[in-house]
C-alpha cells in the first residue's frame, strides 16, 4: 500500500514549503526516534527538538526549521494536518471492489448508490438508501427506512436501527450500535412499562464513530450529532441528546438522555453528564469527571472533579486531599490548645 | 405506521377519563412544546402547566385538568403509564414476517416456535429452542442448547452463548452479550491459568437488555436478571451475579462477581459494585458511585460517592470539597494564632 | 458434557495427593454449599473451613486436610490451580467440527490451518492466516493480512481488521474489536482532519480479550498486548498502547493512547489512565481511580482515588470525608474561641 515520492512532490502535495534538498525519494512516515532513511517524520511541539538533531528521518514536517537538524525541512504553518495528509498519502484507505455481494441480503426496495460496496452478511431493509461511494463491511445491518450519505465507512458488525440517518463521509467504527430504543419506563404497581421509542437518529456529515458506542433513537423527536464531531470507543449517548459540531468525546464516557452540549466541546474519558443538562460551546470536560449541572463556559472553560468544579479549584483542592488526616490532627491539637488555655 | 383515532376511543383505549370535547381526530403524539392540532402530548408534572396553558395539542394526558388549556384532557391517575401505552397505539412496534430466512443457518435439531421471525445471518445451534412469536433479527448468534420464551425481541448480532435461558417477553438490544466467560483465573508461578466457566445464564420474563451490555456466565451455577428488570447500555454484570425483579441499572454501570442486588434497586449510570456484595430491596445508588460493602436500606435507601456514603452525607460533603484550600488557611491562621499567643 | 471418574483418579489427573478413600465416583463439581455426594469442591481459603465440614461433597481439594470434614481430600499445592483443572475435566471445551462452513466467506487467498473451524457467516480477507486447531465461531470478521495463531478460540461477532496479529491459544469473547482506529484528529480553524491510523494491534500468546472490549490499532507502529495478560469486558485500549505479559485488566477500565503498562499489572474495574504513562511491573491499580501520572512501584505498589494516591493514604483520607462537615464546625467553632479570647 506504500507509495514512494521525493520530498519535493510531497511537500507540494501537503501544501508545505520545502526548506532543505528535494530530491531524496521518501516511502513511508515513522515516528521521529524511528525514522530512517527514505522516511519522512513529524515535529509538533518544541519538545522534540533534540530528537530531530538526532533523526536519521530524510524529511520533517514541521513549523519552522529546527538548526543543527540534517534533514530537509517541509514547513507548514499547520504541522499536524500537513502530517495527516502525509500519512494519507502514503497510506490511502483500502477500498473493497464496489458491487454488492452475493452474500448480502438487499431488500428489493433499497437504492444502492453507485460504486458502493456492500459485503457478505450484510443485510439492507426495506426503503434504505445508501449514497454512492459507501462502503458496508461485512455484517453490517442496515435497518428499514434508514438512509446513509456518500463516502461513508461502516465497519463491520455496525447496526443501524430503522428510520436513522447518516450525513456524508461519515465513519462508524466496529459494533456501534445507531437508534436503539432510549431507557424510558413508567413506574406501575407491578411494574415498569417500556415507553415505545419512537423517535429517531441523526448523524451529521464528517462525524466519526468509535467501536462499540451505542446512540439511542429519541423517545419522541431525534437524537442529534453534530457535523464534524467525533466521538471515541464505548461511549453512550442516550436519548434525545443534541451534540453540536466538532465536539470530541473520548473513550467510555456517557450522555444522559435530552442533554444539549454545544460545538467545539471536549469531553475527557469515562467523563459522565447527568440528563437534561446544557453544556456551553467550548467548554472542556476533564476525564472520569461527573457533571450533575449545566455548565457556563463564561464560570469557567475547564471542568473537573465528581461533581464538577472549575478546574483550577479541583487541582488545589485534590492536591489537598491526601493532607486531609494531617488537618484532622492538626485541628484536634488546635483544640486541645484552647481547652487547654481555658484551663488557665 | 401512524393510526388515526378521535380522542374518545383514545381515552377508551388508554383507560382515560375524558374531560372536553372528544370527537378531534388524532393522528400522533408529540413533545407538549411541539404538538399540534391532531396531536396528543402528555404532562408529568406540574412544572410543565405553563407550557400546557400555551399547548396547540388537540389532547393532553395528564393527571387533573390544568385550568386556563384550551386542549382536552385525558385524565389517568399514571398519566405516564397512559402516555406509554397511547404511544404504542400510535406506533405499534414493527414486526417481520414470521419464518426462517434461507440465508439463516438453524441446526436440523433447533426447535422454532410458531410465529417466530429468523432472519438472514441468524445462526441457531444444536438443540435450541426459540419460542412463539419470538422476532430474532439479523445477525443474531443463538449458541447450543439455549433457550429462548415467547415473544421476545432479539435485535442485530446480540449473541447468546450456549445453554444460556431467556424468559418471554425479554428485549435484547443490539450487540448485547450473554453468558460470555465470568473473568476467573488461577494465579501460577508462570502466569495465570483459566478458570473454565461451567455455568450458565438465566434471563427473567419481562426483562431488556441494552445494546452492547454484557452478562457473564457463572463460574459454577447461574447468574441471574430477575423479572420485569431493565438495564441500559454498555452495562457490565460478571459471574454469578444475581439480580432481582424491578431493578434498574443505568448505562455502563458495572457489576462485579456474586453481587446479590435486590428487588426494586435503581442504579445510577457509571456506578461500581465490587463483587460479593449484597444490595438490600429498595436501594438507590447515584451515578458514578463506587460500592465496596454491602448495603443495608435501614442505614440509608439512597447513596452515593467513592466509596459510598449516605446521599445526604455526601451531598453536604461535596459542596465543602472546593473550600477545602480555604480550610487549609484557616488552620494556619489558627496556629499562627495560637502559637503567638502561646508566645504572649 | 460431564466425565466421571474415581476420586483416585481425578486425584492423579489433577496432581493432588489423595487423603482418605479413593474408590467413590464424582461426576462433577459444585460449590462448597450445594456440592452433594459424587460431586467435589473447592476449598481456597480458611474462611470456608466451617462449610467444609458440613459439606456433602464426595471430595474436597484444599491445601490441607481439615479436621472434622466427612470428604475426601485432594491435596495441593496451589488448590485454586487444581480446581481449574478438575473444572476443565468434567467440563472439556465444546470444540465444532473442523472444516470451512459453506456458509461462510472466506478469500481464495486465505490460509486456513489444519483442523480449524470456520462456521457460517464468517468473512475472512485476503491474504490472512488462521492458525491449526483454531475456531472461528459463527458471524467473526478477519480483515486482509491478518495472522491468527494456532488454537485460538475466537467468539461470534468479533472483528479484527486488517493487519492485526494474533498469537497462540488466543480467547477473543463475541464482540470484542481489534485494530479499530485509534482517536487522533488535527485541529483546523474549519473542523477536525483525521490523523489516518496505519499502524496495526500485536496479540501474544495466551490472552484473553473479555465481550465487546476495544482495542485500537496504532497511528503508527503497534499497539501490543503482551503474552498471559487478561482483559475483561467493555475495556478499552488506546492506539499505541503497550501492556506486558500476566497483567490483569477489570471490566469497564480504560487505558488511554501511548501508555506502557507492565508485567503483572492489576487494573481495577472502571480504572482510567491518562495518555502516555508508564505503569511500572507489579503495580495494582484500585477499581474507579483515575492515573493522571506515570506511577513508580518503588513510591507504593497500590494506588487508588482520583487523582491516584497511594492506597494507605487513600483508606485514611476517605474515611475523613463524610466528617468533612463536622470539620469545617470545628474550626468556626476554634475562629470564633481565638476572637472572643482575643476580645478579653
Amino acid at each position: 500500500m506504500e507509495n514512494s515520492m521525493t520530498l519535493a512532490e510531497l511537500a507540494s502535495r501537503i501544501s508545505a514549503r520545502i526548506e532543505g534538498p528535494g530530491d531524496a525519494v521518501v516511502t513511508g512516515i515513522a515516528p521521529i526516534d524511528e525514522a530512517g532513511e527514505g522516511q519522512v517524520s513529524f515535529i509538533a511541539q518544541g519538545k522534540y527538538n533534540a530528537a530531530a538533531k538526532v533523526s536519521k528521518a530524510s524529511g520533517l514536517i514541521s513549523k519552522a526549521v529546527i538548526p543543527g537538524a540534517s534533514a530537509t525541512f517541509l514547513i507548514a504553518a499547520n504541522p499536524y494536518y500537513a502530517y495527516a495528509c502525509a500519512v494519507e498519502l502514503f497510506h490511502p484507505p483500502f477500498r473493497p471492489h464496489p458491487g454488492i455481494s452475493d452474500k448480502a441480503d438487499v431488500h428489493p426496495t433499497a437504492v444502492i448508490g453507485a460504486g458502493a460496496t456492500v459485503s457478505a452478511f450484510v443485510s439492507i431493509g426495506e426503503g434504505a438508501t445508501v449514497g454512492a461511494g459507501t462502503i458496508l463491511f461485512p455484517g453490517v445491518v442496515v435497518g428499514r427506512n434508514v438512509r446513509i450519505g456518500a463516502d461513508c465507512r461502516i465497519y463491520p458488525k455496525t447496526v443501524i436501527y430503522d428510520d436513522v440517518t447518516v450525513g456524508d463521509r461519515v465513519i462508524l467504527h466496529a459494533g456501534s450500535i445507531l437508534g436503539s430504543d432510549g431507557f424510558g419506563f413508567a413506574p406501575t404497581p407491578t411494574g415498569y412499562k417500556k415507553i415505545p421509542q419512537v423517535g429517531t437518529v441523526e448523524i451529521g456529515d464528517d462525524v466519526e464513530i468509535g467501536a462499540n458506542s451505542t446512540i439511542d433513537r429519541a423517545a419522541l423527536g431525534v437524537t442529534r450529532i453534530g457535523r464534524g464531531t467525533k466521538i471515541d470507543n464505548l461511549v453512550q449517548v442516550g436519548h434525545n441528546v443534541i451534540i453540536g459540531t466538532d465536539t470530541v468525546i473520548a473513550a467510555q464516557a456517557g450522555i444522559s438522555g435530552s442533554c444539549k452540549v454545544g460545538n467545539r466541546v471536549m469531553i475527557g474519558g469515562q467523563a459522565g453528564l447527568a440528563g437534561h443538562l446544557e453544556i456551553d460551546d467550548g467548554i472542556m470536560l476533564g476525564a472520569k469527571c461527573g457533571v450533575p449541572d449545566s455548565l457556563k463556559a463564561s464560570t469557567s472553560k475547564v471542568w473537573s472533579g465528581i461533581p464538577v468544579m472549575p478546574h483550577g479549584t479541583w487541582l488545589r483542592m485534590v492536591t489537598l486531599l491526601p493532607k486531609l488526616p494531617e488537618l484532622f490532627r492538626r485541628v484536634s491539637h488546635l483544640e486541645k490548645d484552647t481547652l487547654s488555655k481555658g484551663d488557665e
